[in-house]
Order: C-alpha cells, then structure tokens, then sequence
C-alpha cells in the first residue's frame, strides 16, 4: 500500500507512522519538519509504547511523491485553499483520497476537483500534538470512523478500515458519513471553541457546573441540527449527550486543538468546525444561537479564511 | 464638604481629586497606594489637563477618618464582603453614601446596615486606569449620573450633582436610580465580558461585523429585562443601542475594566454585573440568554464570591 500524507501535523504524523511501521510505504509532505525527519527519521511518543521510523520518505513537493494508493489527508482547514494542488499530483483513476480533517466542507471541496467516488472521509479521536520536529506525541485513544463520500463501495470502506485496524489503529467503517462527521462536530464545536476562548482545558469546563451544563446545551443545539440533516438514523440525544461526557470526564486535562493553535498563535479552524456547520444548520431551520455566539466570540481578530 | 473615599482604585482616586481640587475635605482610604501618596501626593493625567494635589490625606484604617458629609464608594464589588465595615466608621445621621460601584447589588448591601434614606448611587461614565502608585489616568468622559436609593429628596440629589458639576465632574440628578443602573449595563454587560473573554478591546469588538451584531443583540436582551424592573418610562430599544453604539464607536481602543481586570490576573466583578442581573431578569421572566453565555464563559477558573 503507497500512502501520502497530505498536512503532516500531529494527526498525519502519527497515522502515517502507524501505517509504515505496519508495513505500507509511506510517502510524507513536509514543511517544518522537512530537515529532522529526513535526517534522524522520526520518533513517536505514544501512551501504547515509543518507536522510531529510523527511515522515513519527506518530500517539500508533492509531485515527486508520484501516484499512490491512499492519499491521508490531515492539513488544517485553514490551509484548505491549498488543498487541491498538493493532493492532486498523488490521484490517479485508482487513488482512494481519505480527509480526516476537523470539520465540514471538506469532502466537498475534494469532490470538486476529483472523483466523488474516489473520496472517503473519516473523523479520528486521537489525543496528539507535535514535539520537537522529528517527533510526534501520542496522548491518548485513536481510532477512526470513516465513511464514503459518494461511492456505495462499502465492501472497499471496511477494507480500508481493516488496513488502519491490522496496523494498530482501531478503524470502524461506517455507512453514514454525514451522521459520523456531525457526531464528531457534536464534540468539537464546544470544546474546541469554549477551551480556545476561555483558557480552560476540558476537565475544567466539565468540573465548573456552569460550563459543563454549556457544554452539554451546545450538544444538544448541534444534535438538534443533525437530526435534519440527511442521516440515516436519526441520533438519540439524551444518549449521546451523557456518552459524551463521560468519555470527556476521563480525559485528563486535554487541550483540543484549536486551544493550541491559540496558545500557539495559529490560526483557528473555524470555516470548518463553525461556520459551515452553523450555515447546513441554518439551511434546515434548525438554529444553534450558542454555537452562532461561540462563532462570533472566536472570530474577532481571526484574519478571514484564505 | 468632608468627604471620604472608600475604594480608591481608578474611579475614586479620580473623582477623590476632583472634589479635593474644587475644595473638599478629602480623606482617602487606601492600600497600594499609602505611602506614594502620603509622600509625594497624587498626579493625576487627566485628558481636560494634568494637576497635582501635593497633599493627600491617606489612611490605611477606616476608623480614623472619622464621620463625614459624603461617603463616596468605589470599592471593587468583589470585596463588598468588606463594605460594610469599611463604610460604617464614616456614617453619622446625616451622612449621605453615595457607591458608584458597578452593577447591581451594592445599594441594597448598604441599605440592610444604614438608614435608607441615607443612601445614593449612581453610575460613572468614566475611562481611567491606575498608573504607578501616587497616579492616576483619566482617559475620557467622567460624567456621573446619581439617584436616591429610597429618599423622595430629589433637591438634595440634585444638590449633590450640583457639587459634582462645581467642581468639574458633569453630573446629573436622576429621579430613577433603577434605570440609570440597568442603562449602565446595557454598556458594561456586553463590553466588559466580551473584552474580558476575547481580549479585544472596544474598537476591535465594534469594527468586527459579527462581535458588532452580538453586542447590539446582547444590548436587547439588557434593555428587555430594563423594561420589566420598575421603571419610572420605559427605555426606548432601538435609539437607546443607536445612541451606545455610537458612543462607544467614538472610544479609541479603550479597555473596560474587566478586561484590564483580567490582562492584569485580578478578579472579575461577575457578582455585580452578571449574576445579580441574572437573578434580576429570571425574575421577572426576562431570560438574557447571551448574557447568561457570557457570564458563564466568564466565571470558569473564577473562585467563587466571599
């Protein structure tokens, strides 16, 4: 299996390196880590065990990665004008493209310019952030749901899926990618954003009662969205909701990464996790005026997305 | 006119000065700034022209100030555990207190250990910070807008605006301490939490479409939950927002309070402006739904009040 990783953060980092350790040929689009990775390779920091890539294949242009079997697509959204150039010299009639990128409207984006039945599209929850350059820090779960995009294929979905899954990362193939990305936004949109604007990491949202019920109330509000959405079931909020919490209860003072690229002075997702949600939302009549008032706290002083 | 000033941050070093300068007898109550002020004085850098008040009669213990004519109250309501000890030593019979305090809350603590009667508030419309010790910056504004808590004296409210105004403070006798309060924080609630929050200052805030329509939205809120308290005429909504939003469009990058509060890692004054407010709304089946977001975001990683 010939892999490219496209947006080689903390996410693209660490599923490509579970992919080559477990055997694919693993091809890495770089920029900051160009010089470190291709010297001493790379080393993963992962709450499963370290390991080291000692040889590792990055390239500072995509076309010299040629075409490949799987493009992984981990770039951050706000980068998603570039998205199309650097994917497409890795596409030929055969290439599965899988975005795991945070968000909405990147599929869409993708199926633009290639072919829809080619596209797949996954939500991951991998606690990770980037170290030095050369390394990658595994915090905590990483699993994948990924979905088709267009295809009806499901039998090539769940092959895939086996291919993460024999390599050490838990893939679950589903049916509904609108349903899995808008489960996965249920998460995202009020913890990325309440942790980027107020500081406060995710256990101490959820210890402070006022946020913690905030929380759960922009659940609820994105929940209520989803369920108009074209799912094929529809969710069961309360269910969801106290699930939900519960695995974020057991995180351990996690920062989401958009409270990073805060800290960090990058800039945030928010074309992706907050605009186009609130815009699908709005579309079906379902309002999210708790997540339309996070949209617009977090804005102020962002640049406009491209 | 013996005058004693309790709470001699920004609001009552200035309008303490002010006073003194029109040939009050003015005795400050203080903390940080003791020793700056008992040597050297106070500077004040005021925007209508700097002055010096080369003797300043300062104190670190209430009960040596003695009784006064006018007890004038700027403390930070998250230390009004302490007002009313620190208020007491100063209050004869005929003593008038007058808190210019923020938000609501601080009359009725006064009422419960002082006749009524005795009682004033009002707001200011003042942007000042502290400089160095023995300083203080008046930025812009300065105005006062006072009203009885429970006296129907309205000459001796005007009297007192009159001394105000004398001495170069405009000031305005209101015959509805209720609205002037909840007018002040159709300004303060949006601002002062939203700066706080974002870290973007006025301007910023107004320059910005999105945060621009959030302010005005949450301006509504205040002024629906206004009109359900007793008030003597009700606000007019639309040209009260016009008429704030461009007062506030005129400020250059000014900073509330609670966000130099929070720049400089003190407490919020979220009692005052938030909670009480709140409660004040919920009662009259007025809810401030973005208010109540606000505050929320605002209180997580606060201690709690006392």
């Amino acid at each position: 299996l010939k892999v490219g990783v496209i947006g080689s953060g903390a996410l693209g980092l660490y599923y490509g390196a579970m992919l080559q350790r477990g055997g694919a040929d693993v091809h890495y689009l770089l920029r900051r880590d160009y010089v470190a990775l291709s010297s001493t390779g790379l080393k993963v920091f992962s709450v499963n065990g370290n390991f080291h890539l000692e040889q590792v294949k990055g390239y500072r242009d995509p076309t010299k990665i040629g075409q490949v079997d799987l493009v992984l697509v981990g770039l951050k959204t706000f980068a998603n004008h570039s998205l199309v150039e650097l994917v497409r010299p890795l596409v030929g009639p055969e290439t599965l493209i899988l975005t795991l990128q945070n968000g909405l409207g990147n599929e869409e984006l993708l199926a633009a310019a290639f072919r829809p039945q080619q596209l797949l599209g996954g939500v991951a929850f991998l606690c990770s952030n980037r170290g030095e350059p050369g390394e990658v820090h595994h915090l905590g779960e990483g699993r994948i749901r990924l979905g088709n995009y267009a295809s009806a294929d499901l039998a090539r979905c769940q092959n895939l899926a086996d291919a993460f899954s024999r390599a050490g990362v838990p893939c679950e193939a589903s049916d509904d990618l609108i349903r899995i990305r808008w489960e996965k936004l249920a998460w995202n949109i009020p913890f990325n954003g309440l942790c980027a604007l107020t500081g406060k990491d995710v256990t101490e949202l959820l210890e402070h009662a006022p946020t913690r019920e905030l929380v759960a109330d922009m659940m609820a509000e994105v929940v209520r969205a989803a369920n108009r959405q074209s799912l094929k079931s529809p969710i069961d909020a309360a269910n969801f909701i106290e699930h939900m919490l519960s695995v974020s209860d057991a995180m351990d003072h996690y920062k989401p990464s958009m409270m990073i690229d805060r800290l960090e002075g990058r800039r945030l997702e928010l074309e992706a996790i907050y605009a186009i949600p609130l815009q699908r939302a709005r579309e079906v009549g379902a309002s999210m005026a708790q997540v339309d008032m996070l949209h617009r706290c977090l804005s102020v002083g962002e640049t406009d997305p491209r």
